[in-house]
């Protein structure tokens, strides 16, 4: 790494105890300590593990200022370390840093795009007719972007991403590969087969959405499905044609919202978790893995369990579906005693 | 939009009475009531809200003529307002109607292709040895059609779809982006490790099948994984090798189906069930979302739960567990009281 | 078929006892019968099916030897009568066997990419800088291989695979269609808004690991995410950042592993089930369908349910939970009687 302590200091907003110049070797986390590497400790009592002699420096929380700590390398003070760590690792990754800003000439760009300045088009991408690409944009090789498609500034698509025509997508939005935006919502009309509803919508992804690999957003069956700014959805989600979701919600893997459900600000969605069309779900709510959301929860709400109950709840069941087995013998026991 | 109310009756089988030379300003739902556009209302209340009024036209069912309705414009009465609004939307859609019927240039064609009339083969297309594509298919930019693959008239493509070797498609056929057609199927056999078994069968899908975005299907072991006519499969299903799947069945988001199980006709199985392997799934079961089937359904069949238990004695469960932490109350203070 | 019965023999190791210059019409299963074809019965009674007197060789279990079988064609015997087949599959499928071991002319193929001898590079497919390609590995059309890739001897990399940059396979590993291979680790830290933390680790995928079609596994934070060893992973599983699973594990479809999580040898995960974050897993631990592992497991676990139970409590509560609706009315009559 080529930054010494003193510049990892100022981009993190650290304060730093111990040797200006130093350079450490790398970063790495407290569960595998490199000689010479920088990590973080979230509490005193991390700082204070015998495996963190070898690290070059260690980023420890303000809080503990003055209080006697085992490592006695270099150390930066800082009000967040895991913060403080990830402002680092941001200045140091090369990862999306050396793209050249071009146009590959394998790409197939047509002439009616729109391409601003600063923009990287890997090789292999198809930009259809009318789409708008904003500046400082990267796009990776073997991308679609559809017809009438706008791309805000400062954007990152990964390889394989599809964006279906008309969609939006604001600025500094990433998708990873594989995503697919815009697909056809599952809409049909039983007459005396299953006919197709043309979904004639389309997808908005507000600023500084980020999309996970594979995961599928589809498109409105009319106006549009809406994921809301800050919002990050992980790998392999779906999210059902005309889904609101607010803003700096989470979705984690492999949950599902149908079609036209309501997400409100600062959810959170754990892992496998489902959503029934036509919901609302309020603001903050928490949601446990694996749980299935057939009616509409209230701000706040944390729930668990297929169907979904509150936590409390949850937990109460589970304490006494335990002890069900014992249960059942008890009033077998009773029955006999008195004979019912 | 172009077309008038007179044309848009005859396009839907309705019967106007109101101007004919009028021209909805675009198509919109009733949520969302857009100044001069047309909608339909399912149901009397829906025609009666207070917001219709901006209306340009609305389609109403013809079973309500007659009654006083509170929306004073254009009215169109069909026998079914949603297909009627169905067919207007498919008559006036843009999509996938602009596509230029070519090999686009950049395309990898194999001269031993055969491609019917009136193809679209869009940009970095590859088309294997072998192939086949009917008259009228549209291939989408980016799209994968292995060795040998058939594939009727008319089918719909999208972007970043894979066809593996050998497989078929029949006519009309829409596969979303990122869907996976005859992937290997899961088959090891343990000596020492898991070996694996060649996956030497492949994927038939029938007329009028639509897979959704990301969605896979496995190739056979031998012979065929089966998709039945008019079948429609959301996105991120897996359908393992050898299933067989009948005619008009639903398959909603993120549903799993293993290998060589057997579903019938008119099948709807809603979001993230999971099916077993070598199971037989009668024709017009419903399985509830999340539900997991380990067992043979009969014909007709209505189940919930994981493992899956029939729909009545899901929601008997779901009322006696809410009352289970009372219930446990109870039996402890009988206990008490008769001292066992 | 070219190959005759005594070939057969040879190939898989089994002892003839028929016609050894009959050559089989097909391969085919005891459930779809085709004349002439050659098949394996696993035990006695399926090699006595009526069906199978179509045949023109069956393949039967050393250990039956001089029992009497109603199969009266040519017989192979064999120790594993399926091994048997699989070895016979593998030597006559056609799969993978005609690919030209050339890199097409419209791949896009950086100058600095190292690609051994006997390498197939498909159409349209890109290789970045200082990626690295083993001898005898077969990369199919549309793939994308990031910079500094290292991929090696006889891979197979089906169409519209992503391995981002830096990712590591090793010898023998097979990625379907649509696999990503290092997409960004899931990881926000909250200051003010979700702020992401770069994912700065790599993938290792060890030799002969197979992932399935749309499988996504992300790439670490720091260090690795590592799949041992002859561990197979169906479609569309998720595997988070920083996972470590051994050797020789199974994680069926549809499978999700959170982050940081460590799963053992020999482990099988079956369809939809969901492990927690920074859980171990035992060795041999058996995992059932739609399981939500919430705390560590030790090695050799059987557990289902969600959340999961040993397997013998959970078959103990579901006979309970059928029963609970009559034993409810006890209860009730119970208090009745004795006026509780």
């Amino acid at each position: 790494m080529s930054l010494t302590l003193k510049e990892m200091a100022q981009i993190s907003g650290a304060e730093l105890v111990g040797d200006e110049s130093f350079k450490p070797t790398c970063l790495c986390g407290l569960d595998k300590v490199i000689h010479g590497g920088i990590a973080y400790a979230a509490e005193l009592r991390d700082a204070n593990a015998d495996a963190n002699k070898d690290l070059g420096a260690l980023i420890v929380p303000t809080k503990i200022k003055g209080q006697d700590i085992s490592y006695k390398g270099n150390i930066l003070y800082a009000n967040n370390p895991e913060w403080a760590f990830t402002l680092i690792m941001r200045a140091t990754t090369t990862l999306n840093k050396n793209i050249k800003r071009e146009i590959h000439k394998t790409a197939v760009v047509a002439e009616t795009a729109k391409i601003g300045a600063n923009v990287a088009i890997g090789a292999l991408s198809v930009v259809e007719d009318g789409a708008e690409i904003g500046e400082g944009t990267i796009i990776y090789p073997q991308v679609y972007i559809g017809r009438d498609v706008k791309i805000g500034k400062n954007c990152i698509v990964y390889p394989k991403v599809t964006i279906r025509e008309e969609c939006v997508l604001k600025d500094y939005v990433i998708l990873q590969p594989g995503a697919v935006i815009g697909s056809d919502g599952f809409g049909y009309v039983f007459i005396n087969k299953h006919e197709k509803i043309p979904q004639i919508g389309k997808v908005i992804l507000q600023d500084d959405v980020e999309i996970g690999a594979n995961t599928t957003i589809d498109r409105a069956k009319m106006n549009e499905t809406v994921i809301g700014a800050n919002t990050k959805i992980d790998n392999l989600v779906q999210i059902g044609h005309n889904v609101k979701i607010g803003m700096s919600s989470i979705l984690v893997s492999q949950v599902g919202v149908a079609g036209s459900a309501e997400i409100g600000n600062g959810v959170i969605i754990a892992g496998q978790a489902g959503v029934s069309g036509h919901l609302k779900v309020g603001d903050r709510a928490v949601i446990g893995p694996q749980a299935g959301i057939i009616s509409a929860l209230e701000a706040g709400s944390k729930v668990m369990g297929s169907p979904a109950m509150s936590y409390s709840d949850f937990m109460r069941l589970q304490v006494i579906l335990k002890k069900l087995p014992e249960f059942y013998k008890e009033i077998q026991a009773l029955r006999k005693k008195y004979n019912i």
